[in-house]
Parts: structure tokens; sequence; C-alpha cells
């Protein structure tokens, strides 16, 4: 039997204002930090050992990923950043408040835009200083990789890609992998791991800085999917995302 | 012409309290990391770009190298781990006081312990707790790998392959590389680079928290080293560090 451990970085400074984020590469609130140092010393308290961490390109995924290593005293663990790893590009809506957009377009379209499958929000143009193309960390992708917008569907065709050429292959090869990334990359992998139908996956929402434990078979099929620490906390946490997009 | 940038690790714990460190795993004060971000500062200010980051396998390098990208918002920069950039083991002086060294044994002592080029410091025994022989982060090494002291000759032995098997080839390929490391692993590079002496490396100090920039040729030999900043401070920091192991 395998596992995995998989993270969704610590509140940011968007997080708290409740603006859309997407890759806008904002940092960890001191919220932030302490639930990143607080998933370490859950990690640490369990004796869990890791060979290879994984993360994205945004410094909140990557900061939560160093505090929780500093907790743990496994700062020298190799780390690797995959720009696949990184959350849902949120289009023109990266930068906006939440509940704004739901009192200017309602409740309903704003969760529409935020869990549904296959509806992306608003593309940015592609010279929107919001966007990426210009970013040096993407400077190896060619411009049609760099999306201006994403709905989820779009996120697990980007995500499955490293599941498969990196993270699977790592975890086959007996390497203890943990990774620290996004609500919606966590969320495309556990969809397609768990194998969760398009609307179902509508209400599956991960909270900040809490590790979420999967153990997988031979073939990597998940036997049991379950949060260290207090379950209640994790389920109170991951109810409070649901409700961002209300007014 | 080719740029290499060297940074020493800023002021750690045991900077502070002037105790032999060596493989010891110990953090940064905050001083140090003011000196790591102050680093980033002066890197981001003079427009410095790199692909790649490297760094030792103890955490006042990782923790230097972390704030100093932070600071100069390249944290998605991928980063290198590499044991043979670890400073020079101090062997059964890991611990101790250098100071109280210096009354016990006298300033010559403690100059031969410190800098002489192929004369070790007494070894730790291979069971001692100071060791690392039971540590993860060496797990892939043989036992004979992992010393039990060392002198700069021994440093220089290790921190060379990692030059000509990792580093020098990555700069020959165009990648701008800049490397988090330690006072001697920083000192066997200088050493080997600048052609200087076993006697003349003893007056070599390097100072905490200031980057070191050496252009070179395409052959990699070098056509100027310099500190970035204020090149009074860098001297009066190095000067500092020389005065160390005086009773």
């Amino acid at each position: 039997m395998y596992k995995l451990v998989l993270i969704r970085h610590g509140e940011s400074t968007w997080n708290l204002e409740n603006r859309f984020t997407g890759w806008t590469d904002v940092p960890l609130t001191d919220t932030g930090v302490a639930q990143a140092r607080q998933a370490g010393k859950l990690l640490k308290e369990g004796g869990w050992e890791f060979d290879v961490a994984y993360t994205s390109v945004l410094k909140r995924a990557i900061w939560t990923l160093w505090h929780c290593l500093d907790e743990m005293d496994r700062t020298w663990l190799p780390v690797v950043k995959d720009w696949r790893l990184n959350e849902r590009h949120y289009g023109a809506l990266q930068g906006l408040n939440k509940a704004d957009m739901a009192k200017q377009y309602g409740d309903e379209q704003v969760l529409v835009w935020r869990r549904s499958y296959d509806t992306p929000p608003p593309a940015l143009e592609s010279d929107d200083p919001r966007g990426q193309r210009q970013d040096l960390r993407y400077g190896q992708l060619a411009a049609e990789q760099i999306p201006l917008t994403e709905c989820l569907k779009d996120t697990v065709a980007r995500v499955l890609p490293a599941w498969n050429e990196v993270l699977a292959p790592a975890i086959k090869s007996g390497q203890r992998i943990v990774i620290a990334a996004h609500g919606n990359s966590i969320r495309a992998l556990v969809k397609y791991l768990d194998g969760i139908s398009d609307a179902d996956i509508v209400g599956l929402n991960i909270p900040n800085g809490i590790p979420m434990v999967y153990e997988l078979d031979a073939e990597l099929k998940p036997i049991r999917r379950y949060y260290l620490g207090d379950a209640e906390a994790a389920a109170k946490a991951a109810a409070a995302v649901a409700s961002q997009g209300k007014a």
C-alpha cells in the first residue's frame, strides 16, 4: 500500500480579502503561516517521512511547504516545483472580490464561476497586466499553454499529465511524496483518483493547511482518504470555503 | 562571459554563540534572516536573474536562499540541495565555544583548527550523537562518505566534484546560478577558482549574507571577484569573522 499526502496552502492575503486569486502570486497571511506550521507539526507527530516534496510555482503553496518542512525538521528534502500544480486560473475575475461579484451577478452565477466543472469564468485579454504571459516563471511554456481562464475541467487536463508523468511514477517507484498545492489543483486530483462525477465535484471543498492522506493500492486506486488531526475542524474549514462566494 | 553569485548564509544561532558548527544543523537568528533578505534586495536592485539556485542540506543555508529568493520575488526558481556544499565538518569541536577553546588551547591552536589547510580538528567518534551517520538526509551515502572531521583540504576534495559534475556544467550550458552555502565550502571554491595557495587561503574570510560575484571567462577562469553593496561593510564583516577564534 502506498500513501500520499496533499496539503492546500495556508490562508493567503487574498483568501483573507475574499478575492479571486487564481494564478496571481499572493503571499500567506500570518494565519496562513501558522496553518502551514501546524500541518508540519501534525506530520511530525504522526512520524511521517517523505522522500520528495512537490509544489506549484506560486508562493502561497511554496511557503506552505517550506514552513511545513521546517516544522518537520526536513528542510533538506528535495522539492520539485511544477506549474501544472498551480491553482485554477480565474480569468478576468482575478483580483475581484467574491462577495462583491455575488452582489453584482448573484450567488448562483458566482457558484457557477467557482464550481462549474466545464464553464470557465470570462477570459483575460492576452495583454491584461493581470495575466502571466510575460511572467519569467512560465518562460519555457508556449503562449497557448498559459491559460487566460480555466474551468475545473481545464485544470484537470493540465494536472493529470503531472500526475501521470511525475507523481504516479514517483509513488510507484516507492518514493513517499507530499504535495503542497491549491484548492482546485487538489480537487482535480481528488476527482480523478476517487472517480467523482462532474456534478458531484461541485460539492467538494478543500480546507487550508490540513494534510489530506490517501491510502492507495498497488494500482494507485484509493483505499481511504482522510484528514490528519481534528476531523470536525477539517469539516468546518471546508464548509467555510464553500460559503466564500455568497453575497 | 559568465557570472556566478555565492552567498554565505546569514548569522546562525551558533555564529551568535561563537560555537563551532560544522555539520550541526542550526537555524538562522533574526539578524541572519535580515542579512539574507538584504542579500535578496541587493540582487533585486541590481536586476540579477537566475535560472537555478544551489544550496547545501543545512537549514541555515537553505533558509538564507529562501529568504533571498523571496525578496527577489523568485521563490519559484528551481533549487537543488547538495550535501557537498555543506560547511566543513568540525569534528569533535562541533558545539564547543571558539573563545573557550582559545582560552584552553591558545589562539594559535584554534587558528590551526579553524584555518589550517591540511590539519583537521580531532575527529568525532563514529557513534558520537553529534555525528551524522544516523541522519536520514545522508541516508544515500556510504558511511565513509560522511566525515567525522575535515580540514579545508578535505572540504575541497568533496566540493570540487560538485563543481565539476554539477555547477560548472550548468554555468557552461548558459544557466545563471546562485549558490547559498557556507564559509568553508565557499572558501574551497574560491581557493580552486582563484588558485590561492594552501598558505594564503588561511587569510581569506567570507562575511555572512553578502553576495559575492564572480565574472568568469569561457573556460570559467575568474576575471573579477567582488562583493555586491558596500565594499567597506563587506571588508569589516570579513574581519569580524577572522577574529572569532580569539580568546
